[in-house]
């Protein structure tokens, strides 16, 4: 089942180097290995903005909060879910 | 080149059937064309709405200008366009 | 699985009261029937509003959708649609 | 007497972990002692978002004011009161 | 007990003038009528606004929609309700 | 002359206790020195909020703006000024 | 007592174009005989909109609503009030 | 030429007293000072605000730029400039 | 004198076409001859949108006015304006 | 290929006055240099704001990002974009 999320990323200026530094790299590698599972089925960056729009494939919405609400970066950034589903004029297999 | 477009479908109440039908089958022959050529790339629908979220993969901003103004919905519709571009973390090939 | 759905109605002053008369009825069978299979599970007025606030148990987002899109209101309905799940404190056992 | 509310939990990045944990625990304690006395009817969260949505049953709006402002986490949240009422298209005998 | 209601007043241009006459004297007997029954508290125009505030003493949720959804005018109104109560500085016996 | 206020108290957390506690109470004193000369003719609390609405009735904007900016709260508070008067279909007398 | 107040001008198209010039007329014969006897005491265009900011000097909240609501063009405008008193460090006798 | 500016200010709750004291000694300075250069027209505070309105008659958009941006005040304000121009129903001399 | 000025394009479904056809080729000649005066410095059209941006270099306030509000499409458009000036970092001659 | 790009900036009053100017300087030059290699078209300040209004001609939206991003003022900015062509009225030659 399919979701849109966007994510707007605000870490505070006193955030230490050394901590943001490893939630980035713990972000990183739990985002890619929900790519690889092919539940965040896409990730794209919004130009000029810390920020992305990301299409998640998942079980139920339970399953899309227990993802969202782990990312190493949950406390920082604001999320904004829309449910979707397969359009009725979509030609692409994997759209849906 | 990736842009995000949402599209928020207001047709009024007073369109005669037979022309809200001929729009609406204009449409879906244009969208399924452009998502043949590929620059109409992704398509979902938004769940609850008469709206739809999607992805455009073209030259520059005046093809997807081009694309958007010929719509057959075009005057009935509320469009938004984010520039996007690919995320340092997507692993997926064809998310750029 | 759950979704929070907010449905404010704007009937247009110019409706005939014949054609209004019949929408609402069927609208009104159209969501008890939903409610006595038990996917319509709960719906409350909201107080001084042209609207209601319900809870939907469904199967996923394409089933919500089917049913908002059929509500014989919807072309004249704001509506808002909310992912929801099991709150880790809700101790009733049909809150999910 | 029914209200449905929404609760949005900020809690700042510097507050303690030990003040932290005792608020939540309290929070919980106080939110499920509610829904044993059926006060508080249904609590559900919501997806992707450190934040619920009630429904409480109570006799007036004073009595959901001592409730609410004697929350453990008020100081915490951005809350949104909605007064409610039965349906008249309502069948379940309890959404009242 | 206490609500807080503002109505803002929209009456389209072309309502016929005889119509909107007697909307207007139904509204006026219906609001003096509440008033001298003690259900509508207080009545105040907003300074330059076809709008006002109003304090409602009813009984419960129901009570307030069942008089707010028969207002002459209440097509024709933009309604925003807020549930009070007594304020712990207060010292007027009946502000509650 | 009459306005309708509303103040939304916001305190930051780390004001010290003692300060709190001493710019309550004299917010207190204040307000209720200022109804017992019928000045500020209501207060209500809104229900699940630290807010007021209230009614002040003064000589002018410069004894309004002179009574609020002396508030204690003042600089913790967002304030929101409508200025009223009596509405044609008021029964009350003092409803002006 | 002075009051700040913006008004935006929205004709609807279809309004006969000798009513509309009649409104005209009578609205700029109201503020010019207003502003002769003080009250209306300043008038200026916003650039670039079909708008302006007025200056009023009148006795209280009701004489305000009596001229406001008084304009020919009052259905056809959103009208926006603030009250003002003299700032502490104007030195202009007349900004009182 | 003019220029309508709407000033909020909000000074932090920990600036040090006596910086405080003399940013605003400085401000009422400046401000009374461009006054009697007749380039800050008017000025005038807003009922229940920290807030003024002022009109302002200079050269042109760089003179205005020159002057709010060396307000003391000006890290500290929220600002909302206006273009403004003569309006064709304005009698007085030096509405221009 | 710079402007940056922001026109968003309605015009109603129900504007028989041959009018439509006459405003929009007034509007054009009326834009290419003041672009060729200098007064209409740039104009851009808005991706995805019947919008554009445009930059004036005119007189003063006024003159900004009397070329907006004679717009053949004036009554069609939302106009944002916004009075701008040199930059202190730029390098280009014309940007002033 | 155009980008308008609005850039409001937000310094913290705590950022040590030696680092505010380094940062500052490094804009400057920074800007300067995309200027004079044609990528920042344009920029203008907005009167009364530190903000401004630019126009950038880059090749692509990753290009935009990687300038945008790397603006040593980018954590204090918040950043607008809006992808624009060449206007169909448009005789300027350097528009597109």
């Amino acid at each position: 089942m399919l979701y849109h999320v966007t994510m707007d990323v605000k870490i505070p200026q006193d955030l230490p180097a050394a901590e943001r530094a490893d939630i980035l790299a713990r972000e990183k590698a739990y985002s890619q290995d929900l790519q690889r599972q092919g539940k965040w089925r896409h990730i794209w960056r919004v130009a000029g903005h810390y920020a992305n729009v990301s299409i998640f494939d998942v079980r139920d919405n339970a399953e899309l909060h227990e993802i969202l609400s782990a990312l190493p970066l949950f406390p920082f950034m604001e999320i904004k879910v829309t449910p979707m589903l397969r359009h009725p004029s979509a030609i692409r297999e994997d759209d849906s």
